[in-house]
């Protein structure tokens, strides 16, 4: 499986004339070795080579159990780790880089002239990890059957008088109880005018009738993340909070029903966008529609007006269309939607009808 | 404060001949602006000019309230964030980038001609980090008070039959009984031969009689870690283990010692290497000495063979010699030592006698 994927990368990497690469991102090693290995501020590189002379430069500190399909080259922390890996590398051939490799490590192989060049050549692995195969994709199903399964509970940690706080240690007591390996991100919750503020972090606020809920959860399961969003009311709704409600809704069904194999990512995102735009609100909607997703939350590759590239079946990225009204309340309904051969399905079954609770 | 921070910071970049920089790294701008600022994949820049002309260009998404003493630059997801950097800054003149900046930002910058050159200019403001003031130090202690406290309830957790996992789960507990924003990392608890792993995480290994029990901790409080590593025994001790433990306690102890502002950081892990090496345990001192501490567990700049530069008043890092004996057990013990006028301090307080657990 490992020796597939990154052929596919090598595949890539010659689409681009390249024959080398360096990648430094842990969850893309992770992919390409079955080795989660977190460095900190260490150095750890895969050097993947169209000749199939692969290597792992890793630091004795870490633990890389087994066999891994190439040789781990193993250094210290007082050797010269960049100088290491420049012995390795062929400098009359551009080297291609992950966009994730920090500038201490990429301004010293540059001056070691360990490549003719440098690119940032993340794509190639990048666009291998956006097109889930079979296991990924089971993974992700169960990942966010598990997520369906917290937000139906989530709705309980809803009563008086209970801050964001509360509700966020509520949320991560019910993923853990669920088996999850934990949130994928946050979780998040906000309450009335906090949840038209983006990345509102929870804090003391405390529930108010009337006040609308935003619950923007993920957990991981077996490495894999989810990722959802619903908007709740809490025992009443005003009729503004419907009509925005309604027309978020309908941006994120409407954007499902169309997407396929074969479309644009920016033409996605403009079928959301438009029916926001239409009903008037169109600069309260301040973000992309959505992000690719798999071993991280956001994986690279956005559902966004700037992103040209076309959607494969295999790919995985949310569909999280929302209207934010400053200092009154904010609505954002998120699915992860897998593209299938000639269409979409949601990995989310929980509902999406306008809910009051009591 | 922070004009005082970034003035020193532009005193460095001067010695190095720079009269511009950009500074991506999180905590970085939280220590020269007040602002934390975490955009996960998103470009988020602090740009240092010695004219006096900074700016703060970050995404639209993210909060930063009240003044900051420069302009902030907004940009959204859909905007080309390098060229607006660029638009910015001295083509004419070589651009300072900090350590962390990612390669995607970095070619990109490199492409558009930002600067003449690009130098890894991070000491100029690690080495102003490096250096804490006098309300640092007073978060850094308090911190370590906390670890303290912490400390000495962690060793109520170890008892018949539980599992690393358990204890883990009961550290995190008192790190948040006692009010800390949580551990600064892990933390990590490790029985027996575990302990002997570099990085070992807590798993399901049962606790058994005779068996070393490993704690490296930290909490953050006040945004400010702390960390330490106490080794206690189960129930017994072997003399093999006692043997161990005085060495290391004795290495420890002697780093400690002769620890002064105008000494080489090399020259102090000699010291605990030396004893070490001298009982015959060389070989089992598989890491560094210690690093400095601060806004992050790791700070940059680290006590090491490798490290020649000169330790100086108002620092603050590690003491952690350690001996690793694979298949058997390990023994680290830790302080953070703070450098004073003629010497250094432990804000470690608990105790290092061997202690056996009943």
């Amino acid at each position: 499986m490992f020796k597939e994927r990154i052929d596919r990368v090598i595949e890539k990497m010659k689409e681009k004339g390249l024959e080398q690469m360096l990648i430094s991102d842990p969850p893309s090693i992770f992919y390409l070795t079955g080795k989660w290995i977190l460095p900190n501020e260490r150095l750890l590189a895969l050097y993947l080579n169209a000749n199939g002379n692969h290597k792992l430069f890793v630091n004795k500190l870490f633990t890389v159990d087994g066999e891994i399909g190439m040789e781990k080259v193993w250094f210290s922390d007082t050797d010269p780790g960049c100088e290491i890996i420049a012995s390795y590398t062929d400098h009359s051939k551009p080297l291609g880089i992950d966009k994730k490799m920090a500038a201490r490590f990429l301004l010293e192989l540059m001056e070691l002239g360990a490549g003719s060049g440098f690119k940032n050549a993340s794509d190639c692995v990048d666009a291998v990890r956006r097109v889930k195969d079979a296991e990924e994709i089971e993974k992700m199903k169960y990942a966010s059957s598990l997520n369906d399964q917290a937000m139906a509970e989530f709705r309980s940690l809803i009563k008086e008088g209970v801050t964001e706080l509360e509700v966020a240690a509520g949320m991560n007591a019910i993923y853990k109880r669920l088996g999850t390996q934990g949130p994928s991100f946050g979780p998040l919750v906000s309450f009335g005018a906090n949840a038209a503020i983006g990345h509102h972090k929870p804090d003391g606020t405390v529930l108010k009738s009337g006040d609308c809920v935003l619950f923007d959860v993920g957990c991981k399961v077996n490495d894999y993340c989810s990722d959802m969003t619903r908007t709740f009311f809490y025992q009443s709704v005003t009729e503004k909070q419907r009509e925005v409600y309604e027309i978020v809704k309908k941006a994120n069904l409407a954007a499902q029903a169309v997407m396929k194999p074969g479309m644009k990512f920016c033409e996605i995102d403009k079928v959301a966008r438009d029916i926001i735009t239409e009903a008037g609100y169109g600069p309260y909607f301040t973000h992309r529609l959505g992000h690719c997703i798999g071993i991280e939350v956001h994986d690279a590759g956005d559902v966004s007006a700037v992103n040209h590239d076309v959607v494969e079946e295999g790919m995985i990225f949310s569909c999280e269309p929302g209207i934010y009204l400053p200092g009154e309340f904010g609505v954002r309904i998120e699915d992860l939607m897998l593209i299938t051969k000639d269409g979409a399905v949601s990995l989310n079954k929980d509902s999406k009808e306008l809910e009051i609770i009591p």
